[in-house]
């Protein structure tokens, strides 16, 4: 492959970097696919990430929310219930998340061997 | 989309996790692209990536060999040269770098609209 000029390599990180400014870090992916298999009430969605504080759930939906990746919505009942789902742009990265859980597993196999 | 219990959860977080495990942080990703984009020495990796410290690259390459993505030779003449080149399994991240790079233009896209 050429090798590439400083600004061409920089043309190719930098979508990269955008990519894990909004998703990277340890739980904001892991909310993600808590969300898109059905938990979508706050505690729902605590329980089923084992060592996720309530603190940096909140944080976490926050800014995922900052991002338009999901979007939360208040019941009109009693006692109100704030539910949490995922958007259309949310949606998008669903694609993007089969390939990383596809990765996991080949690069565990290859790590076992 | 049903809900899955908790154990089920776990079964599509963890090889998703394990994927962070291994490219996951600020600079692994990066480093891989610029080696992929034809740098293979430590100055050349070093200076394609502004803001990366010398303490922090040399950290990164060594989690990457140890993960098995990169390999790293040195040559026999006369200065002693290393270089860095993707292994065939480093390779299999190829796929998801560029479904992270494509997300990324598109987020950029969506939160400018």
């Amino acid at each position: 492959m050429k090798k590439l000029e400083h600004k061409n390599c920089m043309l190719s990180i930098l979508p990269v970097r955008d990519t894990l400014d909004v998703i990277g870090g340890k739980w904001k992916i892991l909310i993600l696919i808590s969300i898109m298999e059905g938990n979508h009430h706050f505690r729902e969605i605590e329980r089923s990430i084992p060592n996720l504080s309530t603190k940096v759930l909140s944080d976490q939906l926050k800014d995922l929310e900052t991002n338009q990746l999901i979007s939360r919505s208040v019941s009109n009942g009693f006692p109100v219930r704030t539910a949490y789902t995922l958007t259309e742009h949310g949606k998008t990265l669903q694609k993007l998340i089969l390939e990383m859980h596809n990765w996991g597993v080949l690069h565990r196999k290859k790590i076992i061997q």
